[in-house]
């Protein structure tokens, strides 16, 4: 194995795969990047056995091979050359990669590649396109939602509906939910209902560009997303996605709507004194405004009020102003809307935007201290 | 207590004094900013009786008064709040500031001002002048040496001796030293030798701008610091500092300058094998070049080589490479002046820069594994 190429590009390139990188040193192989060189083309893999990330990349070769590096050492060295070209010759022998660039010469101990385990394949596969920005805009809403508890399995990731017309996500931690639909061309016959991890959504975010597109393959229980030269194969989530359909209301009381950044500002500020406590908010809405309080606690208290046009009846709810800041941050309108039923009933975001409908719910907190 | 103020001042004041705020919870009352409003004149104070910070600012008052606020939550509120005009108003009664703006209200629980300890006072003291840019220069690169060792405590600050036409500061942790005499007239009749603690320089190097003066007072306890309005009082650190004098090299046999930016970069890629071991490396020099090695160690090996200037004949000499790095980066200059006598005498940086003498000593490491 023995290559050139240019230093930004080889830093791009690993800077993907790092991401599937085992965090935990039980497989210390696991810690690495393994690549190979076959033809001029240098393949690099990651995976921790939860996700793997697949990215190929044109170099000038002389000869082929392949080894395991450690990710974070190689990934330091890598960030720290000089912009030109570096050239990497294998020492088969030790397991050794040698990396020359200009006046700097370094050897990396690696692993033999025959160690490292292969990304599953994905078979007999249901496949389709998604549009890369709408993916990534549907991920981003359904990302704050998931469960960090690994208890509930199927509550940890995010359910991923197909249909030929329409894709569907959905995610929830039984005191929140997103559920987003986009109507969608995707070429599938078969409904397809699987469970996404929330670390490979994650992932998938910071990944994902706002141009191209996306083909996913689906098995049951593997899917593999593929874009922008990067292949990303996730494990997907065993088990029965809850019933959600039953908790997202189909009528509303009262519906107002607010500025989104004065409503945002307005909630980051009253829970500065909130989540000194348990991080619950009063919502008042009535007369054109939203009051938002506090609990007069130990530290404290805080009042916010923004103008909101209000159709139907007052209405007064507890929420966790936490939950309330997540989706305040991941929309992108100018005004927010929202729906409520009465104070035992969830609040309702609503949005729709180029035929998206997005619906965040925050259920309530009984009573406030 | 009854006052108004812009926000952006308001949070740019706190700013500077939540410097000196405890960052132990042992007596609560440190972990807050004492605010007194006398005449329009506000003072906000701190300390957590090392270090002492008090800054004054105009305001639009309408009744006096004073009150001990938690720093963290009122740092926070005041720097989410819009840039409007804002309302203080204190509750006595409950020892409660309340805070208005545009929509926000906010109450905060604070303590009695009287239980706030009063800054140190400095007596019978020498008063002098430097140009702060100068101080500030001089701080950056004699904090880098300063010990962490709490049991030698006079290793945990630096020197400061002053004359009527000099300065100079001296920091060591036995393993390198920093020093730095700048020609300045100072109004200082006897010579000022006292230890200033590494937090106030930290502090100090944060709070100093580059333009202005700082008026320096010194008595046997205490150091009191006064620029662009702002005054850092210190305790001093008692005992004697080490008769460095004898370390620093009259003469030396080789000398040599390379590039800054490639030595840096150079030794920053070396270190990043070495540091997986004890982090020493070894430097050649020889033939106009600088060759730096890191030890064949488990993990690889690093080679690194820098054209030099050599006069003199040639040296090799191990050191500690995070102690090489912390001089490259406080450097300003295009070139790095290096005098070496043999293996196991003291590096030493050496650079003159508008009749100022930087010199920083590294200590050898005598053997490498």
């Amino acid at each position: 194995m023995k290559f050139s190429i240019n230093q930004k590009d080889l830093y791009n390139a690993l800077n993907i795969v790092r991401r599937a990188v085992a965090k935990n040193q039980t497989l210390p192989i696991l810690t690495g990047i393994f690549l190979k060189l076959k033809n001029n083309k240098l393949t690099l893999k990651s995976t921790d056995l939860e996700l793997g990330i697949k990215y190929d990349l044109t170099v000038k070769a002389e000869s082929d091979g392949a080894i395991v590096l450690p990710a974070t050492q190689f990934l330091n060295i890598i960030r720290e050359l000089p912009n030109e070209d570096v050239y990497l010759e294998l020492n088969q022998d030790k397991w050794q990669l040698q990396i020359k660039c200009i006046n700097s010469l370094f050897k990396i101990n690696g692993y033999d590649p025959d160690e490292f385990p292969n990304l599953p394949q994905v078979e007999e596969s249901a496949k389709f396109e998604l549009p890369a920005n709408k993916f990534k805009e549907m991920i981003k809403k359904v990302r704050i939602s998931t469960s960090k508890d690994e208890t509930q399995p199927a509550l940890t990731g995010a359910l991923f509906e197909v249909e030929s017309e329409k894709v569907k996500m959905v995610s929830t931690n039984t005191y929140r939910l997103s559920f987003i639909e986009a109507p969608l061309k995707t070429s599938v016959n078969e409904k397809i209902a699987v469970i996404i991890p929330g670390t490979t959504l994650q992932e998938l975010n910071n990944l994902l560009e706002d141009e191209g597109s996306v083909e996913v393959e689906v098995d049951s229980n593997y899917a593999r997303f593929t874009f922008a030269g990067i292949e990303v194969i996730s494990r997907l989530i065993e088990g029965k996605f809850p019933n959600y359909e039953l908790v997202i209301p189909d009528e509303s009381n009262s519906n107002f709507s607010a500025d989104l950044s004065q409503l945002h500002g307005a909630v980051k500020r009253a829970s500065l004194i909130a989540k000194l406590d348990a991080n619950i908010i009063t919502l008042e809405a009535a007369n054109g405004l939203m009051e938002i309080n506090s609990a007069e606690g130990s530290s404290g208290y805080a009042h916010e009020e923004v103008k909101i046009d209000l159709e139907g009846p007052d209405q007064k709810i507890n929420i966790d102003a936490g939950y309330f800041i997540d989706v305040l941050k991941v929309l992108d309108s100018e005004e927010i809307n929202i729906e409520m039923i009465g104070p035992l009933n969830p609040l309702v975001v609503n949005s729709q935007k180029d035929g998206d409908k997005f619906i965040y719910l925050i259920m309530p907190v009984r009573s406030q201290s």
